[in-house]
């Protein structure tokens, strides 16, 4: 979908071929998902577990059988490469490598955030489980469970509780909103703010968009109180929830139109797919969460209102957010370069995210990446070099593997070439699409029951949902001049492409 | 569709009319159910919380607004008549009145012993709470939970635990088996039995049930075995719960044919659906828990091999049907007759539910019921004689809630009167048949993913799914000759309808 560009200008300003052409993404992407879901993490076989058991993460593939000849299946060795070895050679970052289409930081926060609200590892449990609801359900913002949504509700006028710190709304304290939040190292107590999400008060960027949905909620809870004088608060409270999810699902065409770098105007519009066969059920796949381990788009430092912060000086600092306060803070990160999703790029702070990563794969017999791109109607890789575009680099997996159907999952994620003009190789945006494309369309407020103005609270609120941005969101939430808020650094220049240099210099 | 036999004869034996037609039953009945869930017990407003809280019953009706000036909307008394007046007057059982059109007590069993598996309220929680899976989900034959499926499992050859008395294969006893049981009075331990539904200890008809499950499903097994003998356990176990669930479904052609009474023949045929806009999710109705209270379907006495019963001696002893053996047992419930559903006939140990009932409904501010026969499409009743079709029975209801658009909605369906040649009145009938068909399809099983042979361990096990009958599930597991086995009274005669006679002598 590259160039063209006057015929692309003309299908997406006809409502018609737009609508035409949309429909059957959502069709033909939602298709490639088993709904209800067929497969678990325990049985290479249909059970009925597979639908009850939602404590499992959905499998698209079963898991190696444990009688095959070899750990992925009948190709490879006997034993595969040791996980130290591999990140060391594969996955260690010694020099930032920039993202190349420009992709900002306010991207990779807005990833992380977004998707933390599924992909929820229970991983006391076992890599196989998890605690989320498998799907869009703002849980994120509003907490995990209702006593939790109590603890974060100030039960006025709709509002989430909120304190007031240089003249801008932040999260309230935990001591005023006893959550539980877990740090991954130890924070002083007026530095812990209760969120939706446990883990947002690690880092900055997480932080900063949970105040952001929270200063949202509450503007939208004045709206509809001036809209509806007569409602309580719980009414308010409540469709809040549903208007700020809408939004958040239209934020998401800002978010998938960067990602997939499309000249088609990508449009969210539930009502293309009334009457069609589609189900309004989504279960979150082991291998879409293996897949959006996108670590590598992290960068070692950030520039903040021209002060440089490495990431050591970010983790469990969301102060950082009110110091600088949220205009700078959005600003800034929109202006700061992510980092490219390729091998050799994940900083030292996450390079314990892969290998437990890549053993969970292991342990959980994840099916080699050859036969995810079969299942996924992509051409499976007939050597090493086809894979990554690279000499070297298929020497490397060549040497690890043995055989290009026995390279690991997410090992060939990374290691895969990249797309022209793109953030990511092949295989990633055509497994990623579907599941996306169907985790987000089978919310349901997406459903004909529920897309309609009176489940927003008339046609104000489904204003408001239908006319959702990023840049909104921001700016209808900070007092002062609007910032810059870019998913791509503005005035990024992207490298001419060159043959054999989609990983960037190795 | 009474009458007309020659034409019905025709249909019933031109499988492409025929499945027409069901195909016509299944989308024409689960439309009329939303799904995605709309309405839950606390708002009468469309939240979030419809879909993401399964702990709550779903709603068809949202609850009557707090702020309207009658308990039932606009219509009706300030308040509502007394629940003990109301009993006493209208539920309460002086003579036993027979099923008219001679169903058997196997069939109000059955009843029992499959809707207990999803109707499952939490009542320490409250009577808008649940416990279960929202759907035919087999818990109540494997247990609740995979720790209780564990202690009900042999772990050999995919079999469940049993033991040997006199013969023949019972459930084991609940010191080799510790799942939870719950008992409404009193119970030596050598009567207390491991099954899959806490509650099937209480009555030797839920019990003839859970046994004759449990033998299904170690048939199975054996079959399997034969089959793939090279299976293990688990694979035995899990294909094992895929053909019972998929027998389970079949067996309830036999159960919707009679309670139905068409003559059309009614065909279980999953692929029917196959692209169809068909939602595979379904969610138990609070609405649907109400109306499947059939209490007064349950005689007084029994009579087992010729000795007679009352329901005292019945409940808490299990042990009964072991006594008399499964053959006599299943053949002296098919030629018992059921009670009839209508006023005045529920026996005395179940007065209490019914009271109960009552003040669920009262609680939980379920709309009356001409405004559910609205919302199934019925023409809400104008008198309380078109109610009832009965002058007396008018007259008290009248006394009771003064207008008919008050009538309370468990009260008015026992109160409306029978269709002819029916167990039930239209409206449990018109609104039973939605929720069932939607639940009944709705299952994972369904599925186009799933409804194909390899998912039952291939065709002999499909086989064994689409060839089965109530009649098969017993004598298929009785070493004993064939024992009568039926949903109606062999050789019972109709007693001439008439008018104003539709609830028996009043």
């Amino acid at each position: 979908m590259i160039g063209n560009n006057w015929l692309w200008n003309m299908v997406n300003n006809i409502p018609f071929l737009r609508g035409f052409i949309m429909k059957k993404v959502y069709t033909m992407r939602s298709d490639m998902i088993d709904s209800p879901p067929t497969y678990e993490n325990e049985h290479p076989y249909i059970t009925l577990d597979a639908n009850y058991n939602v404590s499992f993460y959905t499998r698209t593939l079963p898991p190696v059988p444990v009688e095959c000849p070899t750990p992925m299946g009948v190709a490879g060795k006997k034993i595969l490469p040791d996980v130290d070895v591999l990140v060391n050679k594969l996955f260690i970052r010694e020099k930032f490598k920039p993202e190349p289409i420009g992709t900002s930081a306010l991207f990779s926060f807005f990833a992380q955030h977004f998707t933390h609200q599924f992909f929820k590892t229970d991983i006391k449990r076992g890599p196989q489980y998890q605690w989320g609801g498998h799907g869009v359900d703002m849980t994120h913002v509003y907490g995990k469970n209702k006593h939790d949504e109590n603890l974060l509700r100030s039960f006025k006028d709709g509002k989430l509780k909120v304190q007031t710190v240089n003249g801008e709304e932040w999260p309230p304290l935990s001591k005023d909103a006893q959550v539980e939040m877990k740090y991954i190292m130890p924070v002083p107590e007026d530095s812990k703010y209760a969120l939706g999400h446990s883990f947002f008060g690690n880092l900055p960027g997480l932080f900063m968009y949970a105040s952001i949905w929270m200063r949202e909620h509450n503007r939208v809870c004045d709206v509809m109180k001036k809209e509806h004088p007569e409602w309580d608060d719980e009414r308010l409270y409540q469709t809040g929830k549903l208007i700020l999810l809408g939004r958040q699902q239209i934020v998401i065409e800002d978010y998938v139109q960067h990602l997939s770098n499309y000249n088609f105007k990508l449009l969210f519009d539930p009502s293309l797919l009334f009457g069609e066969p589609f189900q309004y059920q989504n279960r979150i796949a082991l291998e879409f969460n293996h897949l959006y381990h996108w670590h590598p788009l992290m960068p070692d430092d950030f520039t903040i209102g021209g002060v440089n912060y490495t990431m050591k000086d970010f983790l469990v600092n969301p102060k950082l957010v009110i110091k600088h306060g949220m205009a700078t803070f959005v600003d800034s990160l929109s202006k700061q370069n992510a980092g490219a999703f390729t091998v050799r790029n994940h900083g030292k702070y996450t390079l314990n995210v892969v290998k437990e990563l890549i053993k969970h794969g292991r342990t959980l017999r994840l099916q080699p990446l050859n036969n995810y791109r079969k299942r996924f109607n992509l051409k499976p890789f007939k050597s090493f070099e086809e894979l990554t575009g690279n000499k070297w680099l298929a020497k490397e997996l060549e040497n690890f593997y043995g055989d290009i159907e026995a390279v690991e999952f997410y090992v060939g994620l990374i290691t895969e070439k990249r797309r022209p003009k793109a953030v990511f190789g092949e295989a990633i945006v055509e497994m990623g699409g579907p599941y996306s494309v169907k985790g987000l369309m089978a919310n349901p407020i997406c459903s004909p029951k529920y897309w309609k103005p009176s489940t927003f609270g008339g046609s104000v609120g489904f204003d408001i949902v239908n006319t959702a941005t990023i840049e909104k969101l921001f700016c209808q939430n900070i007092k002062e001049d609007c910032p810059v808020v870019s998913f791509k650094v503005p005035g990024f220049v992207e490298e001419p492409e060159k043959p054999e240099d989609q990983h960037g210099e190795l």
